[in-house]
């Protein structure tokens, strides 16, 4: 059977979050990021993902975030902005927002609040949230985090979804950190666009048929990732994939928010780049400073604005 | 030392949310529901609980719910609606809210999507919503409830937090279900206003100092948990604490929040109760019925309306 053309594919940012002075988000570096990193390797934006704090923006805050990018000139068919809240409710305003700005595909949490809910509970969300948008240009990539969220997808839950509305869940996001976990949902719907949520799998994933990689590590070293994207069935292919997985290994060495906000900040020569919303603190200076330094002499690491 | 006079004791109601055929919060069911408790045994409510489905609602809804409690008479000292949510914008809402109709308390969930976090970024998280409220009249009730929250509260921060706000944070939920938690906590802060988050744990409570218990069955048995917190200094308390660790124990057998909306709907004949929003779904009648039987031959349990 023919390959249905890909919606989304390639190397997509989680795009973090820059607060300002009065700990409001700040419109202007948010849109300038989302652009540079546009013209530097990304295909795609995941603003509010995980590595987004999006879960610490209220609506409001994320819709009107939204709605500066789209404002700023980048392509909304290139967006999958985060949409899954605990709340039904607000999914669906964030959701019908969304797809009222043209967005190419919304990545939906669970519900996370409640644990050990049912497949069928989980089901009526989607299902309740697909009906009360009821667009057909709505593109529904699964979230899957267990490590943070708790709540996930099993294959039945991904099967029923995506039989129910084919034309609608046409994606999932896994961030298991679990190969084999992305490896089975791929053998069971290789018609669904799978982005494994680190770029550790990037290559793998890409040989057994994954669309790329949605990765916290493309806010900072997204021409790497699509160097590995745009070469993978060359010779070149599994030195590249070395050369970014050694940059992750640092990046992972601190808690990977603050320190992927601390980067940027850096090289942006910005501090204001490295604030952040509690719960999440900013890391001493010093372990950013030192693991700056590894990535630099040891991965020839830099950033350049 | 003279014990301060509490704000909030005795038996308080996470109170359930109707949900009418449309699938919005029915106001009128929740406030007659709300009152119909305050007369039987109740002396606070606290909606917006985990029993309340709360992550399920949307701010709007909740804000609009809260109201409609007050409009309908009941005091607004007597409340102690939660307003924790993961987003600081938004608790700063609901908890601002929550003062400006003189609620009694905020009961305050931690910010929960995001796990491992410090204690700095939850102290600051914390910091930030009462500074920002900015309102003496705000009164804290902190809520851990690791099962299901998995973000809680250590001795640590909840002493750092009483500290630096003193007049602000003033007491606990404890929903850990380990009894030697919540003691640890009454050792180490006997002037904060704890409240076990279970029945099971009313009458050692009350004896080891605490302030009552704020349990989902209150929304079922209030009065037999008020004979409790009454009589817990008469020679019946023993016993009356055995009646209704019997009643909890059915209720417990079957997915607690469905199960008390069943029995609400049961005894009201009205099974518009007993639905629930994704990510819950209702019991099966089968189970609700056989356990309802329970409850009534083997421990003579029934709801009067």
């Amino acid at each position: 059977m023919a390959k249905k053309t890909k919606i989304f594919s390639g190397v997509i940012a989680p795009l973090i979050t820059p607060f300002g002075d009065d700990g409001a988000p700040d419109p202007e570096r948010f849109t300038e990021h989302g652009q540079w990193l546009m013209r530097n390797g990304c295909t795609g934006l995941a603003p509010f993902g995980t590595t987004s704090e999006a879960n610490s923006l209220g609506l409001e805050e994320r819709m009107e975030l939204l709605e500066e990018l789209v404002d700023a000139g980048i392509d909304p068919a290139k967006l999958m902005p985060g949409t899954g809240m605990c709340a039904l409710t607000d999914a669906i305003t964030l959701t019908q927002h969304a797809v009222e700005l043209e967005c190419g595909g919304c990545l939906m949490l669970p519900p996370f609040y409640y644990k050990g809910v049912s497949e069928e509970g989980l089901y009526r969300y989607f299902s309740e949230v697909i009906e009360a948008v009821g667009d057909d240009r709505l593109k529904v990539y699964l979230y899957h985090i267990p490590p943070v969220a708790q709540v996930g997808f099993t294959l039945s839950l991904i099967g029923r979804l995506k039989k129910a509305y084919p034309e609608t869940v046409v994606g999932l996001k896994d961030s298991s950190g679990d190969w084999s976990n992305t490896k089975s949902i791929l053998d069971a719907y290789p018609d669904l666009e799978i982005f494994p949520g680190s770029e550790a799998f990037l290559l793998d994933g890409l040989r057994a048929g994954s669309a790329g990689t949605i990765s916290a590590s493309a806010n900072i070293n997204a021409a790497a990732l699509f160097d590995v994207y745009k070469n993978w069935q060359t010779s070149d292919a599994d030195a590249l994939q070395t050369k970014i997985g050694g940059v992750r290994k640092v990046v992972q060495s601190l808690n990977m928010i603050p320190f992927i906000k601390a980067i940027v900040a850096h090289y942006r020569k910005d501090p204001t780049w490295a604030r952040l919303r509690p719960p999440f603190v900013e890391l001493p200076q010093a372990d950013v400073a030192k693991a700056i330094g590894i990535l630099e002499a040891e991965h020839g690491f830099r950033m350049k604005f």
